[in-house]
């Protein structure tokens, strides 16, 4: 069967769930590896998803307001110090510059991991009075953080993101954008990839550095394990007290700025890939599939199938992003291409097919197969995509559900983490010193304090003291 | 006159055009200075323009079958030094890093400052078999080359550009993409950005570090000075052996691949500005324009003028980009600023205009102003925008051939770099000396030999040895 051969290579999710990514990413052709440790070739099967999310994620940010700009990726020294918590949460990790052409730089500078320190010292010059308020900005760009152990998409040395940075008169304005940017992650993660999130604001430990809140969304994969896909920060006026960003307010005296930033990267691509993926390999969504229907002719070799191929191409391109496959691979290996790279639909169409006047749909999440007239194939494969993309979203939402458990004390808490895999929601004092101890005992952090908070028990699900907050706790990637 | 202030602070063009350049960037908001030295911000108002540029630049590149990807930021020193031409090139204007995070690297890498070698790299692992070709992938992306001395989007540190790499089977179809995306860039200069350009090929000595052929449109300023506006490389198979890129062909044996590249840049927004902009400020093609058209009301507290306003934009804002400015300045200042800004159309309306069931409409390019029917003005707006950016071309053309001189003699050709400012056609006999002799003699440098040849004398304009190319020569930036 050399026709499976190509499926037949990928391991079984069950067997070993990393290595079945890994096959995913390179057997569909979304990344290739490269002579600079730790980065990747992003080649087009997957860049082609993050220009559909650019896109999408782009016109959201607009109707909000936002604005593009670019910053340089240089940051000297002397700048990335002026924040304290920023900088120690950051110099550890970053790639350092210190020779422009062939002389040595005076002061050196880093890569870019983050711009807040660009951005303030931007705004410091360019906000004068509160009739420059607000800023709302933000950029696609690439950054570099010096990460040891890397994953295709989920850490690698440089990835692709935006980076959303805000300046406002007054903390009140400043929380609001930082809430309605997660908001916004959290219907595009949900509308767009099909990938329900839990909404919550992260502990002091896990904050941003240099952050009074940050919120997070949080997504849980087919493994069990959590992934964090997009944070907002309120930064408060600290940033603009220490880089010194001023206005003249309404009544005349100087203020200093409430600043926020958000971000999402190409770490969604990852989310997409653990979420909805299977052992026939990449389950698109429709809305971020760069090919939402593959069309396979069967007996390509006879008189008008080519012919109806290409005109069933021709009517469905104007609604849809389509791919014939003429190729002379055979049938069976193209079915086995298109199910890696993740089609949503798949229409087939041989000769017995145009002499009954229809064709063969299968649909690759659920890989059921329906027969539909020519006639009514145009509409039939635009609802099809509309049902596909719902119930991507509520399969999701159950697995999660299915995977999302209560410990109402460490006995239960350490049980669940040994014997399922999923989020555990669990009751926390408040205190560093518990999840210190449940990250070192279970590996297990706390994800975040969801906005919908539940009384599930009175005390500390770790020391037993009485519980502040119910946390979402899990294993990351 | 206080309304005025915003325009009297321009330098006049004719005073000092570099001046007046740096006036216009800094006074329509396109770039900020950084501290990053020779690195700028680009601002909303310059980033929308790159934004209009992507876009429709990325549709015709998409229409011929180019894909995209992202190939890392970083190259190894080992890397860059792989082909001989390309490594002396580039070596002395890379910026290099040392360490990662707070261990030195084992080996630097350079920020890439094009990324040829990258893709080498890439295609001598994606590359096996005929099947494989063509490659035509393209990436957007920021590169770093460390100039000395650094403009606004005509020559800085860090710049947004895309580079096409491709791959082919043969030399004849590497040429034949070379050609065709020049084509591409010609076209899109001329209809998109109104900028007519000389199509021709760079001499030895101004041809790309590693290609056996450069490809170049040229464009004019209104100083009459040119601008190299892109640039397309046929490589041969010289980056494939020294890479080692090699595919089985359909009769089995194993050939090197032939491969090209192409960019535009960032730069082309200075072209916008030096092409079409006046003492007032930015003049904007249609095409490229963030906004349109700007809605300034007249008398905006007299009642019903907002709500009319702000019905036009609504009205208006179905078609084109549109912006009402409902701000508390005076319309004065509000001309001035959209004058400034480029925007090519402003509309005026005030309470004796609704009286009328009228407007008035201006037109930035000529300042020509007309009163239309609010029932005429959408479908007026059109026809205007179009009339518009038919216009700035034909006026940009008319400035090129006005400035575009013969030379037969050296006499003939100093005298006109001495008391005109322009192309200068002339002969030349192929020999690299005559160049040289030329840039030091009168700092002027072979834009290209263009593809339209004519026999303008029988000798070198220089040397008076034997002609072989007529050449367009200028000043550059």
């Amino acid at each position: 069967m050399a026709d499976k051969k190509m499926v037949e290579e990928i391991t079984s999710m069950d067997v070993d769930f990393a290595q079945w990514y890994t096959d995913v990413v390179k057997k569909a052709e979304l990344i290739d590896y490269t002579s600079v440790k730790g980065c990747m070739v992003i080649k087009p099967a997957g860049y082609a998803i993050w220009e559909l999310i650019q896109k999408q994620l782009d016109e959201r940010f607009k109707a909000t307001g936002v604005e593009n700009v670019y910053l340089p990726m240089f940051i000297p020294e002397s700048l990335l110090e002026k924040e304290k918590d920023h900088v120690e949460g950051f110099a550890p990790e970053v790639a350092w510059v210190t020779h422009g052409g062939l002389q040595p730089l005076q002061e050196r500078m880093c890569v870019r991991p983050t711009s807040e320190t660009l951005f303030c010292d931007f705004y410091k010059n360019d906000i004068h009075s509160y009739r420059d308020l607000p800023k709302v900005y933000n950029q696609w760009c690439s950054v570099v953080r010096w990460e040891k152990e890397t994953r295709p998409f989920l850490r690698s040395r440089e990835f692709l993101w935006q980076e959303g940075h805000t300046a406002h008169a007054t903390a009140e304005e400043a929380e609001a954008r930082t809430i309605q940017m997660l908001n916004l992650y959290a219907s595009f993660c949900e509308e767009v990839l099909a990938i329900p999130v839990v909404k919550g604001q992260k502990t002091e430990k896990e904050k941003f550095a240099g952050a009074v809140a940050t919120y997070t969304i949080e997504a849980l994969m087919h493994d069990g394990k959590a992934l964090q896909s997009g944070t907002s920060h309120n930064f408060g006026d600290g940033f603009a007290k220490a880089f010194d960003i001023q206005f003249a307010d309404k009544d005349n005296t100087l203020k200093h700025v409430y600043q926020t930033s958000w971000g999402m990267t190409t770490r969604l691509i990852g989310a997409i890939i653990m979420v909805h993926g299977d052992n026939e390999g990449l389950v698109l969504p429709p809305r971020v599939a760069p090919i939402q229907i593959g069309i396979i002719p069967i007996q390509q070799k006879k008189e008008g199938v080519l012919e109806k191929a290409r005109e069933l191409k021709e009517l469905l391109g104007k609604s849809f992003r389509v791919k014939l496959d003429e190729s002379d691979k055979t049938p069976g290996y193209k079915f086995a291409e298109a199910e890696m790279r993740g089609y949503p639909i798949r229409v087939e169409i041989g000769p017995k097919d145009i002499e009954a006047n229809k064709c063969v749909i299968c649909r690759r999440d659920t890989r059921e197969k329906l027969e539909v007239s020519l006639d009514e194939l145009e509409a039939k494969a635009g609802e099809l995509l509309e049902t596909i993309q719902k119930e991507m979203l509520e399969r999701a939402r159950a697995h999660r559900e299915e995977h999302t458990y209560v410990a109402k004390n460490m006995e239960e808490f350490e049980k669940l983490f040994t014997e399922k895999s999923g989020f555990v929601k669990a009751m926390w004092c408040g205190d560093r010193a518990c999840e210190d101890m449940i990250k070192e005992k279970l590996s297990v952090t706390s994800r975040c304090m969801p906005f919908e908070q539940e009384q599930i028990a009175e005390t500390c699900v770790c020391c037993g003291k009485p519980a502040k907050k119910m946390v979402y706790w899990g294993r990351a990637y």
